[in-house]
């Protein structure tokens, strides 16, 4: 088993880190909830500062040629897609994720003629089986949502599957799914699949053009560190750029914008996924997140991912096997994100109590404790500290409080 | 005829000139494209700065709830709602106007039974004329859509009309409709109607209750001064909001958003009309913007507003008759909203030059030249001065050169 001066020799020996001081991260608070929103970068601020000031205050609407807002969205996409794995003018930012699986969505179904399944994981993130529930009834065409267990999706796709919906990196329990095997399956029955990459983008290696993936979206406030629901972006591949045909259609994705013709067409490029005026600001706190990942290698990155995820789920078998833990993440490697989620009855008021002492992970139904650990800044001492300090919650019961136990409204 | 001093003594009397200390005004520039993008109030930086560092930096996840992030978007709408004649819980904030405008009209559409016209104006901004083409496309029922002209308007809203969507005032003429008048008619013919409010909030009074208006969005970036590419608002009036049913469904208008249900559930409130996360940082630029309205009178603002239009539209009446400028706004005082457009063969690069000397107008095709009035901080001397400068403009023929003919690219 290791010890605390063991973890403290893999920090020193760490490859990635010279990253954590990218990062503004209060004193004496590990974050563990990075996979529900990254940290401040260091520069954050002072982008955004410039933004306001220069930008917005002084230059104002000249801000959109002369500080090139015009080209945020799709210069955002550029940084981000050699780390999925994308090439230049594939992706574009701008909207929510559940605003662009629908763009993607609802430019899909109506070509999947007489086929009616739309597949997707039961346990996929909600707003993902929201937008694809809406969009049935929005179409009212008798298609049916497959709602599939992890294990089942494989054998749902066939011949009758009209569109596939998958997250990769499961957001409460960190499984991962096969990107490429599950593409290839799709595309042989002929159905297009679209990936959400939320919990992916940024925690894990992709490689979106090798595993044949077209259509992807996610979010950048997670593991991109893009502040606080900074927009989502679409990828498209360069193969089915031509083909898409959008059908919600704002005036960011017509081919002459500034024509303000009465009929929409198309831009021929990525803009094209583009529909209203993006949210300038909150894209300012993507880019200066995407900077997070300058050059970095992101096999280093998976690799000190999985030490940090295997190093917590042993301290938690070797330490805290008697207090009716259950990991409720994959063991494998290969089926893995960059996070951890354990299984406790009282995980709620568990959590709670860890948020007070400085270790902050979430929770999300039904008992599951989340624990998201972020390879540019998370340490190996961090991950040891989490557990002794969940070690001495359980030995001395302290989560057992009304200020612990009692459920906060978020609304 | 008036004068500069005269100008000056009208601003003396402003009952509005206290606000102009609102605003960061960069120095030597006239502002009168506020009507595309407002200028940065004052408290903007702090605010943002607040919620870089503070609430993201310092409060990371938990500032959802501490920092009261989740209500932010409501908060927003309640805040705007006393300038637009709409009651608390009756706007929410979130997405692009295209967004907000598909959200609506894809809720409402599905009711329209055998009614096939979807009637708007063909001078309308064209994203709202594109997001309706992308909705019929993929609706497949063979919807048609109207573009009429804005004196056929109401002759065009008939028992076959499925849905209205009118923005009342014109992007380009700045012509306003009558909103009361068109609401009427459109509901004693039982058609829903949305209103885009791009150029009516925080440029004239609106009395969406009054006014029997149900459904409403509109954008905060012009005369709301929320910043580039700050969310719009979706209004729903309260006696919509039960019966509205969502179909574009993200997880934030689910009734119980965190228990994550595997089926969509719609708020019983206008939480219903939010879709994915908000982009926090850019909807705090809509809170300092919608503060610049603060303790205004909507009536003080029409008042001084009307005056500068007409002010403007008299001297260029006076003075620039010889120049083939014709003014392209209406101008009766209750056509107009706060801008003023003039129309000329050589308006793009008469802009240019008019932006080079520090009088920041816009064009829009064809041949349109763009004033916005916007009364928290335009004075009477400004309209003065820009009226000089363009009939300096017009005698020396300053604008016929390559800087200001040749088209700038703007993506």
């Amino acid at each position: 088993m290791k010890t605390r001066t063991d973890c403290e020799t893999l920090d020193k020996q760490d490859r990635l880190g010279w990253t954590r001081k990218r990062f503004v991260l209060p004193d004496n608070i590990v974050y563990l909830d990075g996979n529900s929103l990254g940290p401040l970068p260091v520069t954050a601020l002072e982008r955004i500062t410039g933004a306001v000031t220069e930008d917005w205050g002084a230059g104002l609407i000249t801000s959109w040629i002369d500080a090139d807002w015009f080209t945020l969205p799709t210069r955002a996409g550029d940084t981000l897609a050699p780390l999925v794995g994308a090439g230049p003018g594939e992706i574009v930012f701008g909207d929510s994720t559940s605003v662009c699986l629908f763009k993607l969505a609802s430019a899909l179904l109506p070509h999947s003629g007489e086929r009616k399944k739309i597949v997707t994981e039961a346990e996929n993130f909600p707003t993902d089986i929201y937008i694809l529930e809406g969009l049935i009834r929005l179409l009212g065409r008798n298609h049916t949502l497959v709602l599939a267990d992890a294990d089942q999706i494989e054998e749902l796709i066939d011949d009758d599957t009209a569109l596939v919906v998958l997250t990769q990196v499961n957001y409460r329990s960190g499984a991962m799914l096969n990107m490429k095997r599950v593409t290839e399956l799709a595309k042989k029955h002929g159905a297009p699949i679209i990936w959400d990459l939320c919990h992916s983008a940024g925690a894990v290696p992709l490689d979106l053009n090798g595993d044949g993936v077209d259509y992807a979206i996610g979010c950048s406030y997670k593991y991109l560190n893009g502040g606080p629901g900074a927009p989502a972006f679409t990828y498209i591949s360069k193969s089915k750029i031509d083909s898409f045909e959008p059908l919600l259609t704002g005036w960011h994705g017509h081919v002459r914008q500034f024509e303000f013709e009465s009929s929409f067409e198309a831009a021929a490029s990525i803009h094209k996924a583009m529909i209203g005026t993006p949210a300038i600001l909150s894209l300012i706190g993507t880019m200066a997140g995407l900077a997070t990942f300058e050059d970095v290698d992101m096999s280093d990155l998976r690799e000190k991912s999985l030490a940090l995820t295997n190093l917590f789920i042993s301290l938690v078998q070797d330490r805290l096997s008697d207090y009716g833990f259950e990991i409720a993440s994959p063991l494998e490697d290969t089926r893995r994100g960059s996070q951890v989620s354990l299984r406790h009855t009282n995980g709620y008021p568990i959590v709670q109590y860890l948020i007070s002492r400085g270790f902050i992970g979430d929770f999300r139904e039904p008992g599951i404790l989340r624990f998201g650990f972020a390879p540019l800044y998370i340490r190996f001492v961090d991950v040891w500290d989490c557990v002794e300090c969940l070690v001495e919650t359980m030995k001395s019961g302290a989560w057992d409080k009304p200020e612990f136990t009692t459920r906060k409204a978020v609304t």
